[in-house]
């Protein structure tokens, strides 16, 4: 067991496992270092979430010093993009996570004319999933938007 | 024109104003290097919000690279402070903004028991103002609380 630990600490990208609810609701679309990229399947918002490849990791504090900076950077970076690439007059930006225990970082580019504007998008509308030429082109955007350690999946 | 500017650039901290709507709802408890310390004015909930003393900053990427750092930097001492002082089942930190548009950034301390659980706080509920002892109390926890960089408000 304290090799296995051991293991865990030193590769936790090996061990790392998405969970069920973010399987369900996001789409792999690349990585960063820390990272693993998720399109929400709604096509109401375009609507992007982080989530740091760490085990046991439920509040942004529970992250080590070295990481929270890297997924503060990785945010950065995915926020510049996708405001660029959607033309978003808004960004939010939010560690909320009540519901689904693994940590999650949420990136929701924001429109005045969109279905819940000015008020927070969650618990607002069921999901409205993309088709998949939709979601091709977005992994395309992305693939091409020159954020630094991308990797498309 | 090119005068102010040039002064506005090298002592932000000098000319910042609150937002009005920050200013009705919260209660300046202490400043941090980069931010102001918002307690907002709703026992339902441990809510405070930081404001980065700049001008014409709306999202989180419009701040400078140094100053992007420091605001994180700042809410994980904060967000460590008011999980242990409140004893916080889970923490939001969010980025909203989308009607006042002056940036800051939500620290919602939650309870499996708080009225909006597990659904986000915002527009649940009316505020619900504290007693000017409850006020006090919080002010001097967080004095206490050894915050690096804490100076009281």
């Amino acid at each position: 067991m304290r090799q296995l630990n051991l293991f865990r600490n030193r590769w936790p990208t090996l061990t790392f496992q998405l969970h069920p609810d973010l399987k369900r609701d996001g789409i792999l679309i690349g990585k960063l270092t820390l990272c693993q990229v998720l399109l929400i399947n709604d096509s109401a918002y375009p609507w992007f979430v982080l989530v740091p490849q760490r085990d046991n990791v439920r509040d942004t504090i529970d992250l080590t010093s070295e990481d929270y900076e890297s997924l503060w950077s990785e945010s950065r970076v995915l926020s510049k993009a996708i405001m660029k690439i959607f033309a978003g007059e808004k960004l939010n930006v939010a560690a909320l996570g009540n519901i689904t225990p693994q940590f999650h970082l949420h990136h929701v580019v924001r429109y005045s004319t969109d279905a819940a504007w000015p008020g927070p998008i969650w618990g607002k509308q069921p999901l409205t999933p993309y088709d998949s030429i939709e979601v091709e082109n977005i992994r395309r955007m992305l693939a091409e938007a020159n954020v630094p350690n991308w990797s498309p999946s």
